[in-house]
C-alpha cells in the first residue's frame, strides 16, 4: 500500500478544532483508496510563539519539508497582534511558504447550489460562480528587498517595501496558471497594474509570452482596479485568474466573499517539487475558538486538495468532495452557513456527518 | 460678484461630451449664487498626445495651476494602450496629480434610493450605503523610487517599484480623512497591510497618533484583504475609509461598483493649497464615445464637488445635487442606469433636464 506522511499544523484559534476533524476525514478517505497516511503534529503561529518563542520553529519547517504534504489550520489572534514583525504569527506563515518554496497558491471561489443564498449578491449574479484564483505566493512586495524604515532627504522617517518580480518568477506562476486554466474552462485572466507599475509591465509581457505555449487557453488582461469591480459586477465572466502576491491576497478574498461562505473555501500552495501546503482561507476566528462552533468544511476540502494536488490521489479527493456535498444535501449546517429549514450542528458533529457520508 | 477661473480638461472618449454638459450646469449653478465662472479648455491625455506629442503639455499644467479649479472628463483609449510609459495618457493623469500636489482623493460611493436596483448586491445589503473613500494620491508605489527594470543576482531581468510613505505624507492625508469623517458619520476606518508591510506599519502608527487630534472621531484599522471582503459582505459598516494610493485605487473602485452605478460617481482631488482636480470616476468608454450615450451625471456631480471643495460655494453645489435628484425622480435615465418604467435619454438631454431642474 502507498504510504505518505502528513504534517499537521493546527495553529491558533479554531485551527486545532478544524484540523482534528479534517485529519479523521483524510485518514478514512485515504484508507478507502488503499493509501496509508501517517500524521505528525507540529507547532506554528501563536501556539509556537507561546511554546517556543518563535512563530515557525526550525523543527516545524524541517518536519514539514521531510513530509509529503502539510495541512494547516489557521494562525493569529489578538494576543500577538502588537508583536514586532519577526514575532508575529503571520511571519511564521510567510516563512513556511518561502521555506517550502510553494510559489503557486490556488484559491477556488465556488458558489455551491446549496449555499447560493449565503451570498450578499443577487441570486442570478452569484449562482454558478466558479473561479480559481492563482496567486503568486513567494515573491512580490511580500518578500521584496530593500524593505524597512529609513529617513528621506527631508529628514523624515519613512516605511518602505519593494514590489519586484523576475522573469523566472513570472514564467513559472504563469505556467501553473495556464495548466490550471486548461483543465478548467480554458480561460485565463491575468490581473496587473501595467498602466502604472514597471513590475506589472514585465508581468504582462511575460504572461503574454508564455501564452504561446498554451494555444488552447484564451488569455486576457485586466487592471486590478477593474478586476475588483468586475468581481462584483459579473463574477461569472471569470474562469481562472492569475495575479501577483498582493493583488492575489486582495482579489482572492473578495472573490471568496462573493460566494458568501468563506467557511467553505480551501486553498492549496504548491511549488516546483517538494510538499505542498494546504489550508482553509478563513482565519483563526478567536471569538469562537474552543466552542465547537467552527465550520470544518473548508479544512476538509483543503484535505481533498491535499489528496489531489499534494499526493496525486484524486479518487480519494473526489470521495471527500462527494461526502461534503452529501452532508450539505442532508441539510447539516454550522452557524456561519445556517439558514431556516436546515439542521444547525457544531464542528465535531459536522465532521461525523462527513465521515458517515464517506 | 465673485469670479473664478476653471480649467476644463475634456480628454478622450466620452470625456468631451460629459464635460460640455457639466460646464453648462456649472455656469448656471454658479450664476444663481452670484458667482461668475470663466472657462479655459486645455489638452490632456490621448488628445494631447495626438495634438502635441505628450500626455500633459506644459501649457496645460501651467494653466491648471493658475486657475481656481480643474474639471477633467476622462482619459485613455485602445489607441494609446501600447504606448511606452512616458507616452501613455495615464502618465498625463499621474503627472497632473503630482504637479498640482493634490494628495487627497475623495471618492464617495453612495447608493441613491432611486438606483438601488442597479446594484448587483441584494437590496437589503446595498440600500443606504454611503461610503467616502479618502485615497492618498501623490505617494506610495505610484511614485516611489527606485522603480524600473533591472537584473537580479541570477542575471534574470526584473521589474520593480517602491512602496514608500513618509511620516509627513501619512499625517497630512490622515488629517484630511479625520476632517472628512468628522463632517460625516464620525467613523474612520484606516486600511493597510500592517501584518506584512513596513510601509503599512508606519501608516498605522501615524494614523493612530493623529487620532489624538480628533477625539470625536472613532478610528478603526482593517487589513486590505479583509476590507475587500467586508465591502461585499456588509458595506454599510463603513462611513469613511482612508488608505494608500494603490489600495485606494482598488477599494474605491470596488466600493463604487457596489453602488451599481459608476456612471453616477464623482471624485475630488485636493491638496494643501492651490486648485483641486475634479473628475468622474468612470473611464473614457471609447466604445460609446461620440454617440451621445454617456451618463453625464458623474461629471455634473464632480462639478458640484468642485463648487463645494474647490471654490467653497457650497450653496451652488447643493443646487446641483438637488437638481440631479429631481432629474432622477422625474424618471430620466441614460442607458447605463436605465430600467423598465423610466425614460431613456442621451447625454445632452440628461444635461438639459438637469438644467431645467436647476
Ligand atoms: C495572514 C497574512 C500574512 C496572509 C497573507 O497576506 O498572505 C493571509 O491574508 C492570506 O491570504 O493567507
Ligand atoms: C488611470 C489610472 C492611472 C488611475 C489610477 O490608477 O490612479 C485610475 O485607475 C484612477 O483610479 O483614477
Amino acid at each position: 500500500a502507498r504510504s505518505y506522511s502528513i504534517t499537521l499544523l493546527p495553529g491558533d484559534g479554531i485551527g486545532p478544532e478544524v484540523v482534528a476533524v479534517a485529519k479523521d476525514v483524510l485518514s478514512v478517505a485515504g484508507s478507502k483508496e488503499g493509501v496509508e497516511l501517517r500524521f505528525q503534529e507540529m507547532l506554528m503561529g501563536g501556539a509556537a510563539l507561546d511554546a517556543a518563542g518563535v512563530p515557525l520553529p526550525d523543527e516545524t519547517l524541517a518536519a514539514a519539508r521531510a513530509s509529503d504534504a502539510i495541512l494547516l489550520g489557521a494562525i493569529g489572534g489578538y494576543k500577538w497582534d502588537n508583536n514586532e514583525k519577526h514575532l508575529k504569527p503571520e511571519t511564521g506563515l510567510l516563512n513556511i511558504r518561502a521555506g517550502l518554496g510553494v510559489f503557486a497558491n490556488l484559491r477556488p471561489a465556488t458558489v455551491l447550489p446549496q449555499l447560493v443564498d449565503a451570498s450578499t449578491l443577487k441570486k442570478e449574479v452569484a449562482e454558478g460562480v466558479d473561479i480559481m484564483v492563482v496567486r503568486e505566493l513567494t515573491g512580490g512586495i511580500y518578500f521584496g528587498k530593500p524593505r524597512g524604515f529609513g529617513t528621506n532627504d527631508k529628514g523624515e522617517e519613512t516605511g518602505f517595501n519593494t514590489e519586484i518580480y523576475s522573469v523566472a518568477e513570472i514564467d513559472r506562476i504563469a505556467r501553473v496558471a495556464f495548466e490550471v486554466a486548461r483543465k478548467r474552462g480554458g480561460k485565463l485572466c491575468s490581473v496587473d497594474k501595467a498602466n502604472v507599475l514597471e513590475a506589472s509591465m514585465l508581468w504582462r509581457k511575460r504572461v503574454t509570452a508564455i501564452a504561446s505555449e498554451f494555444p488552447d487557453v484564451e488569455l486576457s488582461h485586466m487592471y486590478v482596479d477593474n478586476a475588483a469591480m468586475q468581481l462584483v459586477r459579473n463574477p461569472k465572466q471569470f474562469d481562472t485568474i492569475v495575479t501577483n502576491n498582493i493583488f492575489g491576497d486582495i482579489l482572492s478574498d473578495e472573490a471568496s466573499m462573493i460566494t458568501g461562505s468563506i467557511g467553505m473555501l480551501p486553498s492549496a500552495s504548491v511549488g516546483e517539487s517538494g510538499p505542498g501546503l494546504f489550508e482553509p482561507i478563513h482565519g483563526s476566528a478567536p471569538d469562537i475558538a474552543g466552542q465547537d462552533k467552527a465550520n470544518p468544511l473548508a479544512t476538509i476540502l483543503s484535505a481533498a486538495m491535499l489528496l489531489k494536488y499534494g499526493l496525486g490521489v484524486e479518487s480519494a479527493a473526489k470521495r471527500i468532495e462527494a461526502a461534503v456535498t452529501e452532508t450539505l444535501d442532508n441539510g447539516f449546517r454550522t452557524g456561519d452557513i445556517h439558514s431556516p429549514g436546515t439542521t444547525l450542528v457544531g464542528c465535531k458533529r459536522m465532521g461525523e456527518e462527513v465521515l458517515k457520508a464517506l
